[in-house]
Formats: C-alpha cells, sequence, structure tokens
C-alpha cells in the first residue's frame, strides 16, 4: 500500500487501533450520511461513538482520514467477500451470479457508506480519490473474470464485459441509492433475483440456459 | 406546482428572472461540483457569474434555492426534451432507443449538474428533495411507457419494466458518474449503441429483430 493510502495512528497496538477505528468509522458513516460530510464535526463523532475528541484524534489525524476509510472500507469488504464467497464455486454460471450477490449483499449491509460514495468521494483529497477509484476498478475486475469465464466455456453469448459489469455494479448500488424506490417491492434476494432476468439470463446461449440453477 | 416547489424572486419581468437565474444557476453548479455545496458560498457564485452578491439575493433567498432549482433543472429538461425528441417517431423501438439516446444527451450536456444530484439531494430541504424524487419518477414514466408499448406491441419480451427502466438511467447517468472510466474508451453515440446491445437488444422478440435499426 503506498503511503497516500496509510492512516497514521498514535495507537501502536494493531488489535486495538483496528476495533476502536472501527467503532469510529461506524459513527463516522452515520452522520456523514445523515448531514453530509461538511456539516459533521470530528466533536459530534466522537459523542456519536460514545468516546472522548481526544481519543478519536489518537486514531485520526483529520475528518479527512475518516472518510477514506469509510469509503475504503466498502471497497475492501467486496474484494474480501467476494472471493470468499467464490470458494468451492466451479460453475462459471454459478460463479458469475455468486459474484453479483456477494456484491448486492455487500452493499444491502454497508448502505449508509455505499451512498456515501456517491456523496462525497470528490471531498477526499486527490490522491485518496484516485485509490477509492482503483479499488473499484479492482471489484469490477473480480466480476469481469467470472463473465469471461461463462463467455469463454460457451454458457453466454459474447459480450462487453466491462460496460456489463458497470451495470451489475449500478444495479446493486441501486440497492442503496434508490431505497425510497425499491425497500417496498423487493427482499434484497427477490431483488437480486429480477437482477437476473435481466443482466444474466438474456446473455445465456442454448448451452447456458440447460444449466439448471 | 405546490408551494414549496416554488422560489421566490424580489424581480417581476418574468423573462428577466429565468435569465438570470440561468446564469446563476449554472455558476453555482459549477461551484457546488467542484468545491461541494456545503464549501460553497453565494459570495463565490456571484463572483463566478460576474454580478454583486445583492443581485444574486435578488433572484434567490438562500443557497438551499439555488440547489433546488440546478436538480429540478436537469429533470425540468428530460421532461422537456424527451417528448420533444419523440415527436413524429411513431414505431415503438425507435421511440425507446429515441427515448433512452435522449435521455443520455441530456446527461452529457448537463454532466454537472447530473453528478450534483447524487452528491447533494440529500443536501435539501425535505419536501424539496420529495419533489426532486417525484421528478425523477415521472421521467422513468416516460421511458417506462416506451418500453410498455414495445412489449405490447411483441417487439420485446414481457420484462419487468421499473426495473429495466431504472437499468437504462444508472446507463445514462454513469456517462457523468463514471466519466473517468469512459471518457477515453467511447463518444456519446458508441457508448449508448453499446447500452443497446446490453439493455434493449437482448429483449427483442424474433419480430422485435427484424426491424430495421
Amino acid at each position: 500500500m503506498s503511503s497516500h493510502a496509510t492512516v497514521e495512528a498514535q495507537v501502536s497496538d494493531r488489535q486495538l487501533v483496528e476495533t476502536r477505528r472501527g467503532e469510529i468509522v461506524r459513527a463516522a458513516v452515520k452522520l456523514f450520511s445523515e448531514r453530509g460530510y461538511y456539516s459533521t464535526t470530528i466533536q459530534s463523532i466522537a459523542r456519536e461513538a460514545g468516546i472522548s475528541v481526544g481519543l478519536v484524534y489518537q486514531y485520526f489525524r483529520e475528518k479527512d482520514d475518516l472518510l477514506y476509510l469509510s469509503l475504503k472500507d466498502v471497497l475492501e469488504t467486496y474484494e474480501r467477500e467476494i472471493p470468499q464467497a467464490l470458494e468451492g464455486v466451479t460453475h462459471p454460471l454459478e460463479r458469475l451470479r455468486v459474484a453479483i450477490r456477494t456484491y448486492c449483499r455487500v452493499v444491502d449491509r454497508l448502505r449508509a457508506a455505499t451512498v456515501l460514495t456517491y456523496r462525497s468521494t470528490k471531498s477526499l483529497r486527490p490522491e485518496r480519490r484516485r485509490y477509492i477509484m482503483d479499488g473499484e476498478t479492482r471489484t469490477n475486475r473480480l466480476l469481469e473474470g467470472c463473465l469471461r469465464e461463462c463467455v469463454a466455456e460457451g454458457f453466454m453469448h459474447p459480450v462487453n464485459g466491462p460496460l456489463l459489469v458497470y451495470q451489475y455494479v449500478h444495479f446493486a448500488h441501486a440497492w442503496a441509492l434508490k431505497r425510497w424506490a425499491f425497500k417496498r417491492r423487493y427482499t434484497l434476494e427477490s431483488y437480486v433475483r429480477e437482477g437476473f432476468k435481466l443482466l444474466v439470463d438474456p446473455f445465456l446461449t442454448a448451452k447456458g440456459r440447460r444449466v439448471r440453477r
């Protein structure tokens, strides 16, 4: 990880840093989402996390650190959980579906932080913003790999992979961004199933359609 | 239009209000996009528009007015230009393609304001936020009407209309939101063509596929 991607803490116990930071970041995400990045103070984050302002400053130097770690956390969750979910899944079509479903589940769990990515990435310092964009590109490649495999093994027709992957990603993000439109109509699982009908099934070859879901 | 949707001005000449407001809103969108909503002052907007702060206050009461009119402008442009573009277009499939293409062209022209919609809708007062969401729903219905017509006349297979329309909308918005990823690979027109291959063509019936593009 390059230096700009590191956030320094004054505490040396790694485990403690992780735990405390997790608590503080969760409080920050909640407030950034409710009030916006600029209107949220370190004071209010400390209050929300139930700790002192001085303690926050032992783990973070400035508000930009908090925003950066919040957004990085979402991306790292995709990069950790999608490969985990794919372990032991061998059929290319099943791998694609598992990857999309897992992406959607992470969005569901980290809804506030997902919305925050859209609202506040631009508030980050430029080199950190770059790092967040690169993280998104890496996650997209995970999905693209699954898609390419489906095409290579003749289960799907050739497609514009990068663009279809963006549709997968937007479909997943929409679960957080358009919550007001979707929450009464779908559960997460029914939303994902409807998504497959629009974004996977239409591209199946005859061989792909024969594969049992 | 209900009262919360109206922004009061101290100037009575309607034409002048429209022109001046247009200038001020464009300056505001530019600065909100570059610096974020909260970091932008009325002073800096006046400077950007090349007019005095006092003059801005003759057309707007507060910053929320400016943000609201910026976002409303995007939605009203869809609602005006999509029906205009559809005038005289009779074939359902062509109507659907024209509607999507027009949506994308509006996004292309109002890129900064489109991004602002994602970044700052939540900064609006609740009743105005509601009005913006309703505007989005109305625009979606325009597209959904075109889609339904294609299905009703047997050119497309039955689909989950509202959800596929959201994919159209995200596809269009992505042209603004993911500019960094797309600008080197596509022109607007080639982007739209690739979009049709993913979001329209796969749903065509045999009858739909026989229609000349």
